[in-house]
């Protein structure tokens, strides 16, 4: 009661009361009229967020579901695919193939840094035989944002697919999918797109699309083929989670009133507060450069454990930020900065950050840290995410 | 605005306002103190429902995606299952079989007909080789119940998984896992659950759990080994739908206060209710034994056809029905009496029905029969379903 809650990591994100309020309205039935006519305006709103005139198919399920989705909707067993593995979710994508009978050739990237496109290059000319990339735009465990546009130049005069995950990136950093040329983009709904978890989103390009009818299915629950021929009239293969599709068509609202390239501007605002604010009290930013426009990632000194933290950071501030994965899970923490907040949340976060930080036995020089972080805001807000 | 909405659809189905309003509060992180305290009490609640003391576990998917986890963790490729085939989710099970394959041995069941128990362990002393039996409890698509506690005394006793889609059936209708011998039961939010869907529910007797630590998994997404591991800390594999879950915890505290002998029961006197008012009426019940208590099915006689009936329904009444599915999508009415609603619902649904039923051409006799079938509800109220 002393504090409201400030919901900043990486996903699931705060919620816009509108989109809540369309949620918690009853039931309608998923093969009707009425849904249909949702489904489309759905559709026509995805397809300015993902740039394409192809259908964006909904899944019921996570993130994940729509990226072994991907993969068995894309590639043979034993065809091989390039993944760009730099994170949790890079690994993911090499599970993924590995369980279901893809080759995965991989190109290990420290974490903390971007993949580099002339690698990706290199890689591709050296073995002929890989006929995929696949990797995340937005990076979910580091921070990092790998640079996608600079793949795609990569893979589109090659016969190869670009698989990006951009669960962290849809609405949040620009990726369309036509004019950078990526062949398959996929998110879920608890990121950028200011909804609960629980649906997932996949879109190919027409070449991913040729290549996909050529793939006999073997994996019944994520069949794109069979979910694009229902979503051409408005249904899907299997139920939906209807209220998610109802709360997406209102989020997609809002996008539409506010207009895209504003929301990019913002979160590239929000980032250059959290980094301002960060490198302010003297704490180490994990990520230097291409970072992620939705998550910052923050290596503790020694001696400072993540848990205690974030324990106190919820406690006394309302504050809940995320710890770091894997190796860096005690080492790490980050700051989600995406879906329904704004300045002032992050504000909360960065006050959160150092007094639970002192509270831990860690030392902080700045005094006037949340005023530098905002100065970054509203220049960066002002200006403007540099030109690509 | 003249009518109200009345959703007598075999799912999604009405919810309560209780467990809307919950669903509709801001997120929690899914990898919390908190999100672990809200599994716990949803595991509890869940075990009650289940009959079991083993782990139910919760995936983000639909029903469907429960009965190809079930499949792809329970059976190698190769193996041979029996498919109880008497309606279309009867054949989704062959379908998932195929896809990920496991052999499917068919034993067929006319539409709107329940197998035989002996027909079942005839065909299992037939071939040894059959390690399980797939069945539906009730087959959504025709109205049928199988009965599952027969088929369960010929599966336990033989080294056979019975592994059952109660998605029309887990709370609407008794299928204890442990008192009848169910080695898999799975289900889907949007039933007898009261919640929109999105999350599925799946549940392993401690011998199909000694069956599923021998497969090797070849389902990423669908991994119930996976799954267990992280559901025995409060967690999942993967994010989960939680406004779903926090929902799911407010409809089971709903069923705690009441108890699940008194659903059951009512689920039975809304079944009784249909029945008696569709009799009156002089309608066809397409089910004459063996009827589900969440879904009553209509066949409609030749020249009125299901699509403009519904389409009058909705629109003069309020009331939104389902049509059959497959062969028979134009000559059946199917009227769900699952989720949160009550007598009054159906009196709606009856009145839609006849109206909609004289307005497609089609004479009836009945007069009273909304006071027979709420003469039918209040006895079977009072008097309970027979006993097994």
């Amino acid at each position: 009661m002393l504090t409201k809650t400030h919901l900043l990591t990486p996903g699931p994100t705060p919620l816009p009361e509108r989109v809540r309020l369309v949620m918690a309205r009853d039931m309608v039935h998923h093969r009707t009229p009425a849904f249909a006519s949702l489904m489309r305006e759905v559709q026509a709103g995805l397809q300015v967020l993902f740039d394409t005139d192809q259908v964006i198919l909904p899944l019921a399920s996570s993130g994940t579901g729509a990226m072994a989705a991907a993969v068995c909707s894309l590639f043979q067993p034993g065809e091989k695919v390039l993944v760009v593995e730099g994170g949790k979710f890079g690994e993911r994508w090499t599970k993924i193939c590995r369980v279901h009978g893809v080759v995965p050739v991989i190109l290990s990237v420290p974490w903390g840094q971007a993949v580099s496109p002339a690698a990706v290059a290199e890689a591709l000319d050296r073995d002929a035989d890989i006929s995929g990339v696949l990797i995340q735009h937005a990076e979910t465990s580091t921070g990092v944002q790998h640079p996608l546009e600079a793949v795609a130049t990569v893979t589109r005069t090659r016969p190869v697919l670009l698989v990006a995950d951009g669960v962290s990136a849809v609405s949040i950093t620009p990726c369309p999918m036509n004019r950078w040329g990526i062949d398959c983009l996929l998110t879920g709904s608890q990121k950028g797109l200011m909804l609960p978890p629980g649906l997932a989103l996949i879109s190919l390009s027409p070449r991913a699309w040729s290549k996909a009818e050529t793939i006999p299915v073997r994996n019944f629950y994520f069949d794109l083929l069979k979910e694009r021929s229902f979503c051409l009239r408005g249904e899907s293969a299997f139920t939906l989670p209807v209220g998610l599709v109802a709360g997406l068509a209102e989020s997609l609202r809002m996008f539409g009133e506010i207009g895209l390239p504003a929301i990019h501007r913002k979160q590239w605002a929000l980032t250059m507060l959290v980094r301002a604010g960060v490198s302010a009290l003297g704490l180490d930013l994990f990520v230097r450069e291409h970072f992620a426009w939705g998550v910052t990632s923050i290596l503790l000194p020694g001696g400072i454990d993540s848990g205690p933290l974030l324990a106190r950071a919820a406690e006394r501030y309302g504050v809940v930020m995320a710890a770091g994965q894997d190796a860096y899970k005690e080492r790490m923490i980050r700051i989600g900065h995406m879906g329904w907040l704004d300045y002032s949340d992050l504000l909360a976060g960065l006050h959160a950050l150092a007094g639970s930080f002192i509270f831990c036995g860690g030392y902080l020089g700045a005094g006037n840290y949340l005023e530098q972080a905002l100065d970054a805001y509203w220049t960066a807000l002002d200006e403007g995410p540099p030109a690509a």
